[in-house]
């Protein structure tokens, strides 16, 4: 079995290690004390807020073989946050959105990894592929726009739900009625793109709907600023 | 059997006709040209486009038995445009996002009902219930805020997604590659409040990695502006 130490017991370092859990020997390591840290694991996965990594590959150097394969779980850092140590480097970035309390598939989850060689990205990809099907090389640039995507399409989009189930809320009407819609236009993308099967007021360029609608948000300036913002943007995508 | 004239021939006439098949003896009747208009059905709904109601409930008014009950299927108009008339009128609004050529558990979609007596409600209600097991009573006031938080909640998540789509394909990377997590995004909702769920730089009010994106959005300012204004939402609505 693969001896595999991640550091950091965030939401992603606890999800990573139940994951591997039976199926590498594993370790979750607290990334304030190291206790536990192991000298000669056969990987090293630093999951830590952005700001960590580089104080945290820091303080493990000491402590681990020299040539251990080090590997950070983050969107946006490149690889090379990383470099200065006696380390081979890498990212082992899922790319998932991560509540404590939520099990989750992670067969299905991406997982892309980068190294500086072949022999790494192989090493990587197998221990990937010890919990995910999905296994993809991706370089750190690539990875960033990704990361953009991803706050686009995940974050951004929860945000909405969000202000949706606030201002239903106040208006006595029950979020999870909106739940069938929404469940079905995530389906949707599994028949067509996007763009295709945007539907609604703005992309039917219908103003009178548009307006009552802005009209109503009147006493709302926060959704309603996106309201305006979101629907020049759908106009302009859709003359 | 009840006898259903469906009449509008678009995404939600369509997809009204194909749930009620078997369950009624419903007919789709084109909204031009008025052929197969029966004298005689027990409800007539009025799937057309919002601006179009008025103008389809008059032209019918001529044709169909004095007392009939006439019912349009919009989120956003009230019940009285279909004022003025021999007809006992209602709302039959099924809160789903329709694509033609993508067929529809309609059992899950919730139909919102509005009359203006309790037993027009009660023959909208088991109508409705042919089709759906989710059948609500609200009035057009509510549904109109129903309406906007559907706006949110579908039209404007798709189009974000629209827009992550094609920021990937600029940059060589495949779109399907966020579907688990978008897919992830949503199941979500089932345990817990889209504002407890909420992840990302944002929330996290981690400036550094939101200065990257905004930085490396740059050559694309429509992204940039909506980027900008939905993270400044979640940092005040996170404080």
């Amino acid at each position: 079995m693969k001896k595999i130490d991640i550091i950091g017991q965030g939401n992603v370092g606890s999800h990573l290690y139940k994951a591997f859990a039976g199926k590498a020997d594993v370790v979750n390591v607290n990334s304030r004390t190291l206790s536990e840290l192991r000298f000669d694991a056969d990987l090293y996965i630093i999951a830590v807020s952005d700001n960590a990594i580089a104080n945290v590959a820091e303080r493990i150097a000491g402590t681990v073989r020299n040539g251990s394969l080090v590997a950070h779980t983050s969107g946006t850092m490149t690889i090379d946050i990383l470099d200065g140590h006696d380390f081979r480097i890498g990212v082992f970035y899922p790319l998932q959105t991560f509540s404590k309390n939520v099990n989750l598939d992670y067969q299905k989850i991406p997982i892309f990894i980068e190294a500086q060689n072949e022999s790494d990205l192989k090493e990587l990809s197998s221990i990937a592929a010890l919990i995910s099907r999905n296994v993809v090389r991706m370089d750190s640039e690539r990875r960033k726009d990704l990361h953009i995507a991803s706050v686009l399409s995940c974050n951004f989009v929860n945000h909405l739900w969000t202000l949706a189930d606030k201002y239903l809320e106040e208006k006595g009407i029950d979020f999870t009625l909106l739940r069938p819609l929404i469940e079905e236009t995530v389906r949707k993308l599994e028949h067509c793109s996007p763009f295709e099967s945007q539907t609604g007021p703005a992309v039917r360029h219908d103003s009178k709907t548009i307006r009552s609608h802005t009209d109503r948000l009147s006493d709302h300036p926060e959704i309603l600023k996106l309201y305006k913002d979101l629907t020049d943007s759908i106009e302009l995508n859709h003359p």
